[in-house]
């Protein structure tokens, strides 16, 4: 047989045997394993997801048929199946392999997948292409369970469910939904687990499968059998999947191959769109992994043998999860909110010491902002700690809901700008632009830890309506750990000179503060103006930055504070030069540096735009 | 008896016995209909809900108790129970009672509702501040089963059901899901109204019920006994719910106050949140509107009697789905989207015509961009007609799905601009900015018919990506009528002045340019630059601004283009004078007129306008 390495294509496993199979699972897992140790990565779903993989690759042919992974954190075997083998170890760095499916990097990969729970309706709009096109392929939807808790996905299976095309919704149950503990899925996944028998046609098929030559041969008798098998052994109280117009398989053992390839088959030949339920176990055939599936979801780099991670230090994230219990301590209105990112908003010791207070809402990000409204309508304080990329989804009901009764709802963005590794469904650079859009909102930006504990009680106490505090993955700025915060909007640090302005916030205020100094020490008059509170734009900054020769405004964020300061100055008749720097692309997988290289939004970029919009060329 | 008209607070109806509030109920749908038949309305879906509304009422007290109603399609019976009864007649019009809820009107209205699908988790939040600050109050969300399509709907059963708190989901049932035919809502409750017997328990209760002063003695055994009673009658398929953690009550009949009030009596006992299936009938009492509940959903002024409505000429909305029939006739790849709007945005014709290429996707818009985004990858071309407002539920999937990967989704966005009646949820006033945030956008807006067919046929095969098309409610501005669209993406009408440039695009294109040939006859040098594609900002149209010694923007919309070439002049050095008219407020209920008057984009506002920043006051 072939190994791993010389794998160009899922063709190549056509023709594998189970031990084959079973051997290749193996180097896939260590292949993983070995990869994400030194890159960081989705460890635990994507071992969770071998066997799943080499069976459907096994029994589908990508590209013809289509493979549509939700999130993409399952992706990895996919991905070194489908000839990227030799460059997996540039797994999410710039230029390498992303860390999610993207049609660009492949055509195996048949859409782009950031975000949770599109896949079911991407997949009803794939198949449904093919259906009027007479393509007679298959649609593949790969959905967790727990990217069920989001409610596109419950509106996907809703509207694939009515269709009569060649859809099948394969439901990897790793109960990654329990570890959130939430709702309905868990609920009823669980009853369906326990009350299930597994599909166990092995038995009896095996022998058919292993002497049947299946290419070119009607294989009606045979996809009766199974069908028939399988029906018997469907438990009867399915109704929720069944009530959406699915014929609902499962569960079926996710680590059992020939069970896999045998559900496959039979799914095939249903006629209507089919759920396929399957069990799999996160981490599966790592023992660390297995042991602790949540800490080995999403990881940094760590020890291959003994899966002991590099230690993080303090975050704007772990700052702000510290900062909140103190202030809850305090005052027993604050509630907190995440939508299934306890770890990543540092919510856990919150979670803990105020359990009656804390609501983990699931993939629901639409759900986070309406109920936090409800609660500040009925008195409370609510935060809801969020991706900056997350926050996205809920645009709608933060105008609604929340802004047109100027609820008061604090945003904690974590994430904000760029942000390393994922690539470019999950940088943080549409917050701003976004609240922009939106009355009644106020939004600062932390330049240090410091200053986020400020901005944070301004938040809860000096704002009404929507209230939001952006700040970046990862730590302060080594030069900005002494600077002490004010309380006001803006700091303007003037040499008199009313010449060139910077006007910049959040951590891109450590370089620009250093470029400051470093020009002043050469004679040159420069000023900065660090924007505490960036939204609404003031009267106060615009009638300032008039004053000047020429304004610069650096953020980190696309169409953000430049384009609203830019019309300000505008409509204010400023004569002045003005320019703006900010993230003008979409930007892929990166490290921090790397990405804020990119966008001129690093030392170097940073010196290059003042020295040319402020000195000439 | 009190009569409605005299009635001024909940509390009057709170000792009516139930013929005294069946008369009741008669005199608030007289009302009802004379009212809606002079000032349009959501006619139907309030007619179902007399009942349910006075019950409630009965059993429960606002403003202590909260009521949510979602989207507020049944509220008029509650407004008219809570003092607004007087001002009725004022109905959706400027400056009188909205059509929706609004804290702002009346503190029995609990929030705002004007988008569906909320009401589960604002409830959820509103009950979660109650028991977290030991309020022993209920709250009440009411729900249509049409807006439990909608995936926030499902976010909010899903969460809401873990809680302990005193709320209850009142499903009001009157199968608007059915006349959408939308997948697993119709499936599952059509499951359920015809397996479940009705609770019958009036009977054997009445007697208790009048003889029993419930006020200050305790309940226990009453409530004992009605919710044995209940539970037997509860069928016991209702996992969906169930499993959703709500004890499953109904379906009640709810044209029957007995048993509408015995069942809230008997909700508030079980001591955890409760859904109560209430089987409404739309139309209710009103012949024609029972016999077409859909024409009598949403509905312009008509005749009380026969119920025959005003007839509506031509309209953006009509010719988009003439045109898109036309074009979908020579183009097989065609195929279109609404999300339960297809009589709103014209489609009907286009479903009768080409039903495999027709999909309602129910109150799911983040699915119908999703699903879109799927189709445009399998080579179809799809076109997702929805309002402006109800667009901004589909942010991130428009983000992600689509401009990420550059597919190409057509999206028709109607009632842009200014929108009537609806008040302040339901202006389209944020789609423009909204956009504007979004990488490969290319956006249109046509002035009048003829532009609308070409801005449509460029959106289909000029551009690529999002490919927007925006219009407003309504019809096309006579003076307009006769407007020879231009194939390019702006046209300058020039008087080689280079003085004053106005610039505008979509349907107020018409009063600029009258106010510019009125000024003209003057003698003064005044130019025109009609954008026809408004995004993204060309680098021609800023350079040819440039040029002028006033630069006046002129948009209905909030935050758009204006902003966006105003930030652009400032980079390029433009030294003249700039202004934007566009809209600053939210924006109550209005006519059109009423609307742009206010926001100074009618003729009058127009001219005022540029007369001060063009000429000086």
């Amino acid at each position: 047989m072939k190994r791993l390495e010389h794998i160009h294509s899922p063709k190549d496993i056509k023709k594998m045997n189970t031990k084959e199979l079973t051997d290749l699972c193996a180097q896939l897992r260590q292949k993983m394993v070995e990869t994400v140790s030194r890159t960081g990565g989705h460890l635990a779903s994507n071992l969770g997801t071998v066997e799943l993989t080499v069976a459907m690759h096994r029994v589908f042919t990508t590209p013809k048929d289509a493979i549509v992974w939700d999130v993409g954190h399952q992706c990895y075997a996919h991905k070194l199946l489908t000839d990227r083998y030799t460059r997996f170890h540039t797994l999410r760095q710039q230029g390498g392999i992303s860390g999610f499916p993207n049609p660009a990097e492949s055509v195996h990969d048949a859409f782009v997948a950031g975000h949770s729970s599109t896949s079911i309706s991407v997949a009803n709009g794939i198949a449904k292409a093919k259906a009027l096109t007479g393509d007679k392929s298959y649609t593949i939807a790969v959905i967790g369970d727990g990217a069920l808790t989001g409610g596109l996905a419950y509106e996907g299976l809703s509207n694939a469910g009515r269709s009569e095309d060649r859809l099948i919704v394969v439901l990897n149950d790793n109960k990654m939904s329990i570890s959130e503990n939430v709702g309905f899925v868990a609920r009823y996944l669980s009853h369906l687990r326990t009350k299930v028998k597994y599909v166990r046609v092995k038995q009896k098929l095996s022998k058919i499968l292993n002497h049947t030559p299946l290419i070119g041969r009607p294989l009606t008798r045979f996809i009766q059998f199974v069908k028939t098998k399988l029906k018997r052994s469907v438990y009867s109280g399915t109704s929720f999947f069944e009530n959406m117009g699915f014929h609902y398989m499962g569960p079926v053992d996710g680590h059992d191959l020939d069970d896999l390839i045998e559900a496959f088959r039979a799914a095939k030949s249903v006629g209507k769109p089919v759920l396929l339920h399957v069990n799999t176990i996160k981490g599966k055939g790592t023992p660390y992994a297995e042991e602790k599936p949540d800490t080995y979801h999403g990881i940094s780099c760590f020890d291959p043998d003994t899966g002991i991670p590099q230690s993080g230090g303090e975050s704007f994230s772990s700052r702000f999860g510290q900062t909140l219990c103190g202030l809850a301590a305090e005052d027993s209105r604050i509630v907190a909110v995440t939508a299934a990112m306890i770890k990543g908003t540092c919510l856990e010791e919150f979670a803990q010491k105020y359990p009656t207070r804390f609501f983990d809402t699931g993939i629901a990000e639409e759900h986070a902002v309406t109920f936090s409204a409800g609660m500040a309508r009925g008195g409370l304080l609510p935060v809801f700690a969020v991706y900056s990329t997350f926050l996205q989804r809920s645009y709608d009901q933060l105008i609604n809901d929340t802004a047109l009764m100027n609820n008061h709802v604090v945003l904690a963005i974590d994430r904000a700008g760029v942000v390393p590794d994922d690539g470019e469904t999950h940088q943080g650079i549409y917050d701003v632009a976004m609240l922009a859009t939106i009355p009644n909102v106020t939004m600062y930006a932390p330049s240090n830890f410091q200053e986020l504990d400020l901005h944070l009680r301004q938040a809860l106490y000096d704002a009404d309506g929507i209230a939001a505090v952006r700040y970046p993955k990862g730590g302060e700025d080594a030069s900005l750990a002494d600077y002490v915060p004010e309380e006001k909007p803006f700091c303007l640090d003037d040499d008199g000179g009313r010449d060139v302005l910077l006007v910049t916030y959040g951590r891109t205020y450590g370089e620009v503060l250093a470029l400051c100094r470093r020009y002043r020490a050469e004679g040159k008059l420069i000023s900065v103006l660090k924007l505490n509170r960036i939204l609404p734009v003031e009267a106060e900054v615009v009638a300032l930055a008039q004053q000047y020769r020429c304004v610069l405004v650096l953020e980190e964020t696309r169409g953000g504070v430049g384009d609203l300061l830019g019309s300000r100055l505008m409509q204010a008749g400023f004569g002045g030069k003005y320019a703006i720097r900010a993230i003008e692309e979409t930007l892929g997988a990166c490290t921090t540096a790397q990405g804020l290289h990119r966008v001129g939004l690093d030392a170097q970029g940073i010196e290059a735009f003042v020295k040319e919009q402020a000195y000439g060329r």
